[in-house]
């Protein structure tokens, strides 16, 4: 078998040892060394290709570990009777890069954007790096509905931003919106449909479809979701937008809020989802307070996010469950773990209790009231043009009725500026008529007056 | 009606306006202002409240945004016909703080501990502040599976360390290893189905539960999960953790490895799911390389994570899909966001590629090498004690054939030791007898010498 023994050619910059072990189990592998034949003993091989006995003795110790080669009492390495490679599949190359496509649009009206000019950098910067040095302690797993003082500076912060009434033990942290409605849904297995908003937030949607849900659309009228039709659909769940309805624009008034509530109320196994999406940024009055205030029965779970008020990098999100879903979540997950890093939660409470968060959502707010008094003073100089669902929020719709809605969209952007139909968001309603939606907070004053300027041009 | 009008009782903090809405809003939902009643006209009420018009004129405009009241032209404010609260659930009191328990043992001997006096404090807060300096553009949106200069680190290391052959684009960065198990789930509906490790990780248990599949726990032996067992199984998905099973402690030699590679790759729709649960550390020999290495078929899932190499508050994991499940994510998640923060992405890309990472890993693994080696030399000396996994990762096992699971559990107990029973990991199979699993990392080196001195009087 010497003679036919395969050495390597050494070279390169890996360990001799490592070159040797490489090179012998890819020969077991292929097939080149027969299972059940001897290897040379270590003396042997030393000699055969040059190397000393320390190297040898790793290489071997290495198939060995590996299952490559069967130590034998008094007869060495043999070696093993491995199974051919499993055949490739035909087109297993790797995936190439899908270069991010050029924008589509000079002018992105999307709902999604934000304006990150405001952000305290040097703020964050010094207290993420306190955060790190003040607290060894946060190296170790932390609770898993995130740490304690945290969620007490966010009950305090929604009781007296958002009259929400909670205990901290109630209050569950995690890494984004769509990650807690995935929790959530797993806290109501026996749920099997949810009602969700028509027109309505296409990631409800989608996390429906995701855990297997059958999403029950209900039409959302002037004051918000229809409790008439919600009654009537059999759904035990419903996800709500009362703040600033996605994306219509509404804001539920308190006759709303308590027919849903006594809808919620008055059967076992009803919960209402409240996601505040948008309630930091109110233009025309104070920010009415949450539905979760309101809720005498125990039937609403409170959802916000810190990815628009302070910026889509910060995955967190918060959500307050009522004593009985509070109760499942601990028997649940009580030994799971928080899903964000808990310096980024310490970060996150000096930020808060500092006062750092309040004067940003002053400048923010302030921010956004000018940009949106700007862009709809200059799109209500188009002729016939409505505008609905602008006290609140980073997104209005604009009605034309002179044009249909592919009009207005392809008008749109043959100038470059991008703008969402209505009907993309609808599934059983027909969308209200020749109308888009217009998200303004990811563009300057400046790229605002341009975009209006040009979709005056394309709609008039 | 302006006698029996109910006036608030100014005081507090909160101003004026603020105070005299509350009150009217309180009374219109409690009934004591009737529906259609109508309110005071805004002077006389400014004459009745002894407060300016501008007060009186913002509690109204309150009123009439949030639905309270309906302004009518021509007769002014009339109350509007809400329906009384819902009636409150009768045990509805906030939930108390569970207060952390008392710890139940002086030395817990736990598995999930992991030893953070080594965590370069100083560079990790340097990194992160500089993360945010430096990266203004982070603020926005990132990528869905993670910000493609991370993802290009990651492959690197893994390259290197692991044997991992990736793309960069294959890579998922996601907020735990639970969480990527998730998504992993929503990308395969059609698994209703997950083979898991038999004894095996709880946590694959939970998930497979949360997620509404059926567990199909299959026989791990000395070589790791049994490809027979698994092919009778009838299941397409498989999770193993082959660098250092948990509980058993068993490295998978590579001719079981190429079996399992020949199962996946022998039908469509077979999937091996590779937890390389705890391969940073390992004591007797180099790491071996990963199952996914030698995927040729584009059949397995790669999964690691940085709670127990870096430390459990970094919530960062990555998992690399195979190119077929990668059009999935693709399909189904292009639009969500990455849940982990693009500050702390950015992070332990600078941690990864300025070095730091491997000099950790280095001075950690010769932290634990020194304390497994301890602390199995010190139960080594227990009479007819057999130690066995303790080659890699964090835990080990120890038989003490003269004494019962239960009686090693309860004796330990007594002398304030926390060590798992073998059972509590077993789900059909019958625990192998007289066996216990007991974690190291947690521990100091004088803990644990203490820890073995306890134990040994325990248990001879």
């Amino acid at each position: 078998m010497d003679g036919s023994f395969p050495l390597p050619l050494f070279g390169g910059d890996a360990p001799l040892y490592h070159q040797l072990y490489r090179h012998i189990a890819a020969a077991i592998q292929s097939g080149a060394l027969a299972p059940g034949s001897k290897l040379p003993s270590k003396r042997r091989l030393c000699a055969l290709a040059g190397v000393s006995m320390s190297t040898v003795e790793t290489a071997y110790s290495l198939l060995a570990a590996e299952g490559y080669v069967l130590a034998k009492p008094r007869s060495g390495y043999v070696c093993a009777d491995l199974l051919p490679p499993a055949p490739a599949a035909p087109s297993q190359r790797l995936p190439e890069t899908v270069p991010a496509p050029p924008p589509r649009w000079a002018y992105d009206c999307s709902t999604s954007g934000v304006d990150t000019s405001a952000f305290p950098f040097s703020s964050w910067a010094r207290i993420t790096k306190e955060a790190v040095y003040e607290n060894p302690g946060l190296l170790q797993r932390g609770h898993p509905q995130g740490d304690l003082s945290l969620r007490t500076a966010l009950a305090e912060l929604l009781a007296q931003y958002r009259g929400v009434r909670c205990a901290p033990e109630q209050v569950v942290v995690g890494a984004g919106a769509d990650y807690l409605i995935t929790l959530l849904l797993q806290l109501l297995p026996e749920q099997r449909s949810i009602a969700l908003e028509d027109p309505g937030y296409p990631a409800a949607y989608t996390a429906a479809a995701l855990h297997g849900r059958e999403a029950v659309p209900i039409p959302v009228d002037g004051e918000g979701m229809d409790p008439e039709a919600l009654a009537a659909s059999g759904a035990g769940l419903a996800y709500l937008t009362p703040s600033h309805q996605f994306p219509l624009g509404v804001t539920m008034p308190a006759g709303r809020r308590s027919r849903l509530l006594h809808w919620a109320a008055s059967a076992p196994g009803r919960w209402l989802i409240e996601d505040d999406y948008d309630s930091e940024f109110r233009y025309s009055s104070r920010p009415i307070p949450a539905l979760q205030g309101l809720d005498r029965a125990g039937r609403v779970v409170y959802m916000g996010t810190f990815s628009r008020s302070i910026a889509p990098a910060i995955r967190v999100a918060y959500m307050i469950l009522p004593p009985e879903l509070l109760e499942r979540f601990r028997r649940t997950f009580s030994h799971g773990a928080c899903t964000v890093s808990r310096f980024e939660q310490e970060s996150l409470r000096r930020f808060l209790v500092q006062g750092l968060y309040g004067r940003h959502l002053r400048r923010t707010g302030n921010l956004y009231r000018k940009k949106c008094a700007l862009f709809t003073g200059a799109l209500s100089a188009i002729p016939c043009a409505a505008i609905s669902g602008a006290d609140a929020g980073l997104h209005f719709m604009v009605t034309i009725p002179r044009l249909s809605e592919a009009e207005l969209v392809e008008r749109a952007a043959a100038k470059s500026v991008g703008v969402q139909p209505l009907s993309r968001y609808c599934h059983r309603v027909k969308p209200k008529p020749s109308t888009v939606v217009l998200g303004f907070a990811g563009l300057t004053e400046d790229e605002l007056a341009q975009a209006a300027a040009l979709l005056k041009e394309a709609w008039t």
